[in-house]
């Protein structure tokens, strides 16, 4: 049983009604007003799996917990506006609430949404869930479902070796992917959370179309880089490596995409073909990718 | 640091702006339209803390993690409209997601509400969280706060001992609850999760009043009857032990609120005063009424 089959099944038993948009893509989808939809999602972190409480401090968790989820709302073209907080904790004690708090706040603070409601309860093993509601404009939706054959496949940021350094300070890029939305025609969206490869082969199979992308043009992070001891092994991190939270888009070829916005560095990786193929192409050898991403199970 | 204590520091902190209510109530409340509010909570069921695995099926867990957050949305005056189901499952397996399945999907029909999303992790302890959204009329929109001197204080079916068999078949009186507001002035309203005495506390607090019940009155539970060895001990579970998920409101004395509604019944136990005591008659003589209702801390 894999994420995908899960899926299947999960998509099968609760078929959408009313909803325009239910299971299956980074948030759902439901109506809102004349112009705007609301879009949810919910995403948590659990000790010893998303986080080590030695590691980090509940500051850094709470901010974490709350950027996967604004990396679900980027990824659909919207912005958030609302959040309720879902705290599992197995000490419960004034400091830890407090530091959650702080973290949470300053989030809620640089994105602009507020925290209405939540629910505290104890467990063995401590884990922060978030649920989160966007809006976006209906005209500016996007989803994993439309890309084409010949569309552009671009990236935001750096990817390979987030645990690093990156992963609880998180960035998602949200301003950015608004502005870049409002100005060019963006066919599909997806956020790398379980890795390129794993979000890129997601994005096609929904499509029912494949891709060829060039490896040497990955935007590959220092931190890859400097754990690596050669030039593949650095992409391979690129490729393969979860928790990066970009954003994995696609566009018409005709579209003049910039190559930052900002300070956002957006990459042209390769391309969407009709042949259901993962290609990628690294010193003109082809190679087949595969999905080699954070599985969940 | 007690449950009280922590509402209060988290209301400090997230004050709410464009939300109609934030922290603090069953439900947090947004605008939706022209005639109509969004009301949203969020309830986790945690392994060893709300259930055990050898006692329950994950066909019960499922209906029961979705009427802890029915009964939130029931003692807002709404009704449930859409729902994310966050699981963490320590095995992961294809049975596990089909019964959860088919106690969510039971309880989606019954009460008429959609799955539109969720999330998935691993998790060395098993927990079901919940986000509800419900939608409510504007002018049927009920609260903890609006209970004033004078009103009679009314509750819902039958409570105590809960544990023993209502907990995995909880049915929250939402469809008799909506046809309540819709004819009754009702002043304010709380779902009874903690315990009456607990949640009754919280209620009056919220208004600056006191109470006084009857507790020859209460409805007490044939369960409660059973254990308990003397009338007293069964009026003490019905007043203290958590989990009876039913409903307790107020309402203007002149209104004639019925001893039925369907088949829920309706007890009237008591009354608002002005003083802030917690006031507990039993056979004329007055005693004070603590909070020994379930305190998650």
């Amino acid at each position: 049983m894999n994420e995908k089959e899960i899926v299947d099944f999960l998509k099968r038993n609760f078929k959408k009604k009313e909803a325009i948009l239910g299971i299956g893509d980074d948030c759902a989808v439901i109506e809102y007003s004349k112009n705007y939809y609301f879009i949810l999602t919910t995403d948590c972190l659990v000790e010893n799996v998303h986080f080590e409480r030695k590691k980090y401090n509940w500051y850094q968790i709470g901010k974490k917990a709350i950027c996967v989820n604004l990396s679900d709302i980027t990824a659909m073209g919207g912005k958030p506006k609302f959040a309720l907080v879902s705290l599992g904790l197995s000490e419960p004690n004034f400091k830890i609430i407090e530091d959650l708090t702080k973290g949470i706040k300053e989030m809620s603070k640089k994105y602009k949404f507020e925290i209405i409601g939540g629910n505290l309860t104890k467990s063995e093993v401590s884990f922060v869930d978030i649920f989160m509601i966007g809006i976006v404009e209906k005209k500016y939706l996007k989803t994993r479902s439309g890309a084409k054959v010949g569309d552009f496949i671009y990236v935001t940021g750096f990817l390979g070796a987030s645990q690093i350094r990156k992963i609880y300070n998180l960035k998602p890029p949200l301003f950015e992917i608004r502005r870049l939305i409002k100005k060019y025609e963006i066919t599909s969206m997806i956020d790398i959370s379980d890795g390129l490869s794993s979000d890129l082969i997601k994005l096609v199979e929904n499509n029912n179309v494949g891709f060829r992308i060039y490896l040497e043009k990955l935007p590959v992070s220092s931190d890859a880089k400097k754990i690596s001891k050669s030039e593949i092994e650095a992409i391979e991190h690129a490729l393969n490596d979860g928790e990066d939270y970009e954003i994995l888009f696609t566009a018409d070829k005709k579209e003049k995409i910039p190559e930052k916005i900002g300070n956002l560095k957006i990459t042209r990786i390769g391309e969407i073909i009709k042949e259901k193929k993962y290609i990628g192409v690294y010193k003109d050898k082809i190679m087949e990718i595969k999905d080699r991403g954070f599985s969940h199970f």
